[in-house]
């Protein structure tokens, strides 16, 4: 039992590193290219485990079809890089930003490239280094497609995660209570679950560690991003939406409940059932092979039939990964099947003006027959009536 | 008094942001641009007070030459974004990432940009945005280069936020103590900072605020960016390296000192005297008409002669803005000359391997005839040995 927690405790050992690798590879002989480069954070993150902030001295991975991958790094950075990566890089340090002529990023980065290569550049790429990179420069995603299907590592990892939302969604129902404020309740939550992942993830990286544990009551819960008061007071009554979620060691995940305290207006329980119902929905279509765009025009339909389109704000789920929002989305307009190893948000939500939002998420994983619900809490109307 | 206290913690009102982004059409019309394009979010609130999350959902600022800027956004954000923004913007209103087809962000996007107007877009934008933008497109930084001067109302939000960092670094010295955990220093200063922040500031922004109050012992403050240790302990003696900053409602400042526990290792002595002379040398020459990478190249001549120039990793100092690690640079190959309203980090640093790391950074004003320091924390020898 002890090796099993370990293994999800620790951080990507060269063989889960190189598995990645080999994966990218594969897809750079598919599309011809002799070169991949990477300048985004989260990209160079899943494939060295070195996070780096995302500041004016650029950080560059040039990936060849052979060889370790050689990566561009500031003089100040490079025992930082040393200590984090987890694989074998060919590191190439340059001074400082700016430097004397000659010395520049960019000068040793365009040695590394010839004029003919063709290379492989990310959308997340920003104009200044696409602008600085030689050869026939091709837009592609090819890490991005390999981070939509988890490692059984990755997996390990974002169980372990899911576990530690777990814990601080029953913390914020045990603290939430009219009158408390969300910035308190937010300081609560993060504490408890910062407290038990600091002790025991292994050399986890707070560069990437973030919690929150915050709840809407519902006078703004209609609302879902109104954040701008954090001395927002909870309220008797509901519906309350909740959101534990952040990023764990580099794991983007979520959780989120739509509850209320003590009692429930007669108005919220039709919304509550329809969201419920709509969630029913996506989760028995939710399995590979499945249209994931699809499953979002499934869900509005009902909610069309139901007579809440218009109380509609976003779609039914999004990915979850490295930045806790990403592909695959469940989306009308994306059009894509599900595959196992796929991790997903299923949310969808209605939010009526004068009543408050009405919407669960939890993070899920695409498994060979279905799907399985990684984070944990109540979910039924009676679960989620909290007595104070 | 009290009118003066509000005014530096009051959110940009209309007239502050009318007149940054005169600013910008000003240089919008010298380039002969008819539009101008910000997608990076750092520039996005200066210009609008709003500060959005990085993730797939983009947010995209388009400025012509007349009227209010067109801001498109996505639905579930429209409301957060009315409630931040301090000026006037035609918001336009995508329904989600990814949409049906003909609703998505580049068709609302792409239909704002004329086949043949002149549009300038940001060295930070991304392929993605800038492969869907219409036009005859010039790379310029416009927005960075105004925000290279502060406005007096900028002037006074960072003055602010330093008096916060000086707070946090007295907090800091009293409670560092050998056998104290890096992250225990941590959360005791970062909280204490934060307390005051939540109280005082009006309206601020948990989505650019957070304040790090961190400490490298001797064993490893030669390698300045080694916090990959939280459990690190403080040691009797030094070289300690401390570092209070943060970006506080968006004012990203810093604060930093060289300090000891009880007694000095007689081998410190020497390399703190350098460093302290290479920092007299950079205050000196800092004012207005003076040649910044000029100033860097004056420190690394003093440490060469000093014997030191092997142990420098880092340039004399950065830029201070919204990220705190930015334009201008008192670095050798940079190629612009101070200005009243500039403000930058003053901090010549060595790092000696089997001693620690020596350097003091502080925020610093460039005035009319000359610089101030906005942080305040002890800075000789003498005061800077904490007795416990």
């Amino acid at each position: 039992m002890q090796m099993k927690i370990d293994s999800i405790t620790a951080a990507p050992n060269e063989k889960e590193l190189s598995g990645r690798l080999e994966k990218i590879r594969r897809r750079m002989v598919e599309q011809d290219l002799d070169i991949y480069v990477s300048y985004d954070p989260v990209n160079i993150f899943y494939l060295t485990n070195f996070f780096n902030y995302v500041h004016e001295r650029p950080f560059i991975l040039v990936i060849g079809q052979e060889g370790a991958p050689v990566f561009v790094v500031p003089q100040l950075e490079k025992s930082h890089v040393r200590h984090r990566t987890g694989c074998e890089l060919d590191l190439r340090v340059y001074p400082e930003y700016p430097a004397p002529e000659g010395k520049n990023w960019y000068d040793i980065y365009t040695s590394l490239i010839e004029e003919n290569a063709k290379v492989g550049v990310e959308s997340a790429m920003t104009l200044e280094i696409y602008d600085a990179t030689p050869g026939n420069k091709v837009r592609t995603d090819v890490i991005n497609e390999v981070r939509l299907i988890k490692t059984n590592f990755e997996i390990g990892k974002y169980f372990y995660a899911c576990q530690m939302l777990n814990l601080g969604h029953e913390k914020l129902l045990e603290v939430c209570r009219p009158g408390k404020t969300m910035i308190e309740i937010n300081n609560t939550v993060s504490h408890h679950v910062m407290s038990k992942v600091i002790t025991e993830l292994q050399a986890f990286n707070v560069l990437n560690t973030k919690i929150y544990g915050v709840v809407s009551p519902p006078s703004i819960s209609d609302d879902p991003h109104n954040f701008t008061n954090l001395f927002q007071m909870m309220e008797e009554g509901g519906p309350h939406v909740s959101i534990v979620a952040g990023q764990i060691d580099g794991c983007g995940v979520e959780l989120e409940r739509t509850f209320f305290l003590g009692s429930v207006p007669e108005a919220a329980e039709t919304p509550f059932k329809v969201m419920m119902e709509a969630r029913n929905l996506a989760y028995d279509r939710l399995k590979p092979g499945a249209h994931l765009g699809e499953i979002d025009v499934a869900v509005k339909k009902y909610f069309d039939k139901s007579g809440y389109l218009d109380k509609v704000l976003h779609r039914t789920g999004h990915g979850i990964g490295i930045t806790g929002h990403e592909a695959p989305f469940l989306a009308e307009g994306y059009n894509r099947e599900a595959e196992p190893g796929m991790m997903v948000s299923v949310e969808p939500g209605i939010y009526l003006p004068d009543l408050g939002g009405f919407r669960h998420s939890d993070t899920v994983l695409i498994t060979e027959d279905g799907n399985v619900k990684l984070t944990s809490a109540p979910e039924s109307l009676e679960d989620l009536i909290i007595n104070f």
